[in-house]
């Protein structure tokens, strides 16, 4: 081990984890505590409540979260539902908390990072492979993997911004199966492994798909 | 030349033009107009007003146009700037106006097409190939990439829709030139093609790029 490692090794990274209630949060929980001093935010549990829906939920939720290493997000709504039944108003949900809750915590989330900290989002398979009553699910995580690769090349000090999209989990079949017949579920320890490589790996940038 | 050919033949497509005083929508109505009619809109001028932030605008405008063969959007604006700079205000032009005024314009334009009529809408590289300032963009661009894939495997009667996503114009050099060094530029009549593509073509949910 080179000195850096060693020195870096004597405090233990932050990380807040949006989502950690959810089944991929969870999972991404299991898979850096052993490693990250994990800090877990929801809308409804966790060590800080965070409304993914609401600016002043999420700049709040940062402030007392204090300095971190690693920020990730699991966490975000989108409304299914027929395309042409989508009401202006199930339209924005998505747009307001999956898609710009994730990129509002990602930019008042930089101003909390320490130098060459990371984020790292969820988007979903549904931007390339799309499914009935999926629309606004597409285009919110469409969005998602080009704001990263966007961003990416914006952050200050070395920062770094990478989405994890996986396909419909193993666990969500019981309840998304019917949407998603012929589709190859992934189990959320395997989702997880991706959020692991953003937060503990050197891209930026990067879409990791889960497939 | 076959029957149905020849029966077509004897009216002529009614195509309506979103943006069609903008570079690309002058290129595309040379391109269509020897085949089509070509009903011009846009938010200052041409046949029709449409404002493609107001769906009030866009519900009478195609109310207006009457029963059509084929929709043409190459409208929207998105605000470009430094990333840590954008406001939630500024975020919200391109949602509103290039994003959800599309989405718009297809959802509520497709009960005005005739049966296996087509939607063509603009999206743009920035999607996959981000500049400085232009996150935005990229992040609208991506939504709509993946909005078209999502669209087409749910409209009915044979509808189709695809996206043109081009990278930076040649025309607009002069103005955009600084944010896209190296790029390699097309011209709009370039450009103009695939949207005939799209238009005169069979294919659905696909992503026309020109680079």
């Amino acid at each position: 081990m080179n000195q850096t490692a060693s020195l870096t090794s004597t405090r233990r990274p932050r990380l807040l984890l949006v989502g950690a209630a959810g089944t991929i949060g969870r999972a991404v929980a299991a898979e850096l505590s052993p490693r990250y001093e994990v800090i877990t935010a929801g809308r409804t549990s966790g060590d800080i409540v965070i409304d993914m829906g609401e600016e002043a939920s999420i700049r709040a939720g940062l402030a007392r979260a204090g300095t971190l290493d690693a920020i990730v997000s699991t966490a975000g709504n989108v409304h299914f539902g027929p395309l042409a039944e989508m009401t202006p108003a199930q339209w924005q949900v998505g747009l307001q908390s999956k898609l710009m809750g994730q990129v509002t915590l990602a930019m008042i989330g930089a101003g909390h990072l320490r130098d060459g900290g990371s984020i790292t989002l969820s988007a979903g398979s549904l931007a390339e492979q799309p499914v009935r009553g999926g629309s606004s699910a597409s285009l919110v995580n469409g969005a998602l993997e080009s704001f990263v690769r966007a961003a990416a090349i914006e952050l200050p000090r070395g920062l770094r911004i990478n989405v994890v999209s996986p396909s419909v989990l193993q666990e969500s079949m019981p309840d998304y199966g019917p949407y998603f017949r012929g589709y190859e579920a992934v189990p959320a320890a395997r989702v997880a492994l991706a959020y692991g490589r953003s937060v503990e790996g050197a891209q930026t940038g990067q879409v990791y798909k889960v497939l």
